[in-house]
């Protein structure tokens, strides 16, 4: 006869969990905490041991305020909240005014700054970002010669069937985050993966790679010479901004889109590279798009915009010959929430594109400056590229 | 002339950095915090911002106890430790005795319970798993149908050069993390992919595929389902658990392995097949291996044991022949550390090899039942493999 609990004691009740959290220093604990659930109704509770926290709140995303936990004589911690409109949102817990993600919740939001936790709120049909059972594509984290001789890192969406016909080229969409973000964060929050899974066994969207790079190759490069990694969220004047900037530019076109068509089956034709973006990404988008108009033809800006003066002195070649810019893209996006803290500039940048008869595409959203909008403007977008 | 200032407000000192920490409710911060900095002489200083903290210490696996931090006239909180022995440590700080990760570092250690970061202390000569100037091989992330129709997550490595003949077939090692850990924690922890690139460069291990499966099928299938997931660290009890340990041979025995060697340029041969793992990975490891003699010639334990009423009562036939058992293995490794917690009980399983006349190499290092020493294992295991 077996005897798993003689075989196996550290499997037993508690005691693995104990030597787990102590091997890094925390103290033993006693129940198990189930976080967060999530009710048929789309109520949520959230919880949180703690015997001797004397305030533990939840912040997240689907809440205009932190709320307060309250807890039971086991020393955890909970509040139930809701129903919450399906999505999936950042959260975190505010333990004595610590923030915390949740210990018990293994997804996360990668991020350079700040840790937060990840709930989703399945919907009562699936939605777009949902894992359905369609074919999947897969993810590939690469490593390819950058700059300066680092060694840049990159996330890779490949569609179902990509290992099946090995004569068939995709063309590739360069999908670029925010600020403190990193090549995860379009897999990890932004489902780009099930989107476009989803999309594509509608017929909906055209077969695609999808090529994730990480913003910030001077942070980057200074870790790798054993550097101080350089204030990576400040820009702290213009030059180093504009270096910054150049640096992402160059290291896309002269190592990364050479490495993919290189090594993937990419179509090496401006009409078959898109390029796209959220926040500091959209803003890197425009530049690197407007800056390589023979290189790319479709545009995805989400939540970023590009100032009239820098408009007027880095792309004023494409503001004189507005039909040949129209007709030299096949997409120009720009898409913004009207919570966005980026919102009036958007607009003020819309306008500016208008008055310049320049031609766009743009979709005015709910909510704001969040991977929920995020998410929206990707399944929008990846449906009209290539086509 | 652009000016970025204007262009991005956003992007100028700490003005993201509040909005981006105001979105999951955290309250505006000031200065940047840069933690962990490792300085040439492997000392390392550890930050941490709180102007009203009463009380902030650093737990790390290279210490024996928590080391408590001082606060400056800014509100970061610091220590400076060591030298410490280079290597790849999980640490967080105990905040008013709240654990939390570090908010300034993105590297982290994938679990679903405990909440970890990492600092990684290079050598003075590049480590093992150090990234090295040397071709890379990839990580592919994986979505595969498995048991009960349920979709399962699977991460694989696949050698440099993998993707440039597509006419050579590779060996491959199936890899099981241990409880609570995830898919993710051989690659992000373990550093597996760097680990086979440089031993490959070398020419001190053969190219192969690493497939890391999720350790856990129950309770992917529960979340799946809508059901609440089940306690997925405890084994409530004997027959919870052989469910369990069945639920995931049968996942890699019949989903698994064939997906893979349908997927991948994989030999479908026992000889070219390998398995092992960490912890629960470890048991796992030896139940499938032993239960699956036809499929695997190679065996990787790692901290991990079988008791003797489980190899009397399971693998009667392992026993009764053990010249037939050593000739179809090709390898039996067993490894611990002398400060694992359950050394005494692998020390025994050992023993009870020896005296069954079944032949193993085995590793006994310093240490406890760490991601340093999975690290170790691994370096001499793989370069065992398939010659």
């Amino acid at each position: 006869m077996m005897n798993f609990s003689k075989t196996f004691p550290y499997l037993v009740s508690g005691i693995l969990l104990s030597l787990s959290l102590f091997s890094v220093g925390q103290p033993p604990r006693g129940p198990l905490v189930i976080s967060p659930q999530v009710h048929p109704d789309k109520k949520v509770t959230f919880r949180y041991l703690s015997s001797f926290a004397k305030d533990v709140k939840l912040s997240a995303q689907f809440l205009k305020s932190p709320v307060a936990m309250t807890k039971d004589t086991n020393g955890i911690w909970s509040v139930t909240v809701g129903p919450v409109k399906p999505d999936i949102y950042p959260y975190s817990f505010q333990v004595d005014g610590i923030t915390v993600m949740d210990p018990a919740n293994v997804e996360f939001f990668p991020n350079e700054r700040f840790k937060a936790s990840l709930v989703d709120i399945p919907g009562f049909t699936p939605l777009i970002h949902a894992m359905r059972d369609v074919p999947h594509g897969a993810i590939t984290y690469e490593y390819y010669p950058s700059v300066e001789g680092s060694t840049g890192s990159v996330v890779v969406y490949t569609p179902p069937g990509y290992d099946k016909d090995n004569a068939k080229k995709y063309p590739v969409f360069y999908l670029i985050s925010g600020t403190t973000d990193t090549e995860e964060t379009f897999y990890k929050v932004g489902r780009i993966n099930f989107i476009l899974d989803n999309l594509i066994a509608e017929g909906k969207a055209v077969p695609m790679i999808v090529v994730m790079p990480y913003g910030n190759p001077m942070a980057r490069i200074a870790e790798q010479t054993g550097k101080a990694k350089p204030g990576d969220i400040m820009m702290r004047d213009g030059e180093d901004a504009i270096n910054r900037a150049k640096l992402f530019e160059n290291d896309l076109i002269t190592k990364l889109v050479p490495y993919v068509e290189k090594n993937y089956r990419a179509i090496s034709q401006n009409e078959k590279r898109a390029i796209g973006g959220f926040s500091r990404g959209g803003g890197q988008t425009l530049r690197t798009a407007f800056g390589n108009m023979d290189k790319f033809s479709w545009i995805c800006c989400y939540s970023a915009y590009l100032s009239t003066p820098e408009m007027e002195g880095s792309f004023k070649s494409l503001l004189e010959n507005p039909v040949r810019t129209n007709n030299d893209l096949k997409l120009l996006w720009v898409s913004v929430g009207v919570e966005d803290f980026l919102y009036p500039q958007t607009a003020e940048f819309l306008n500016y594109l208008r008055s310049k008869s320049i031609g766009y595409k743009s979709m005015i959203t709910d909510g704001g400056h969040t991977w929920m909008n995020v998410k929206t403007f990707l399944a929008e977008t990846v449906q009209l590229l290539f086509k």
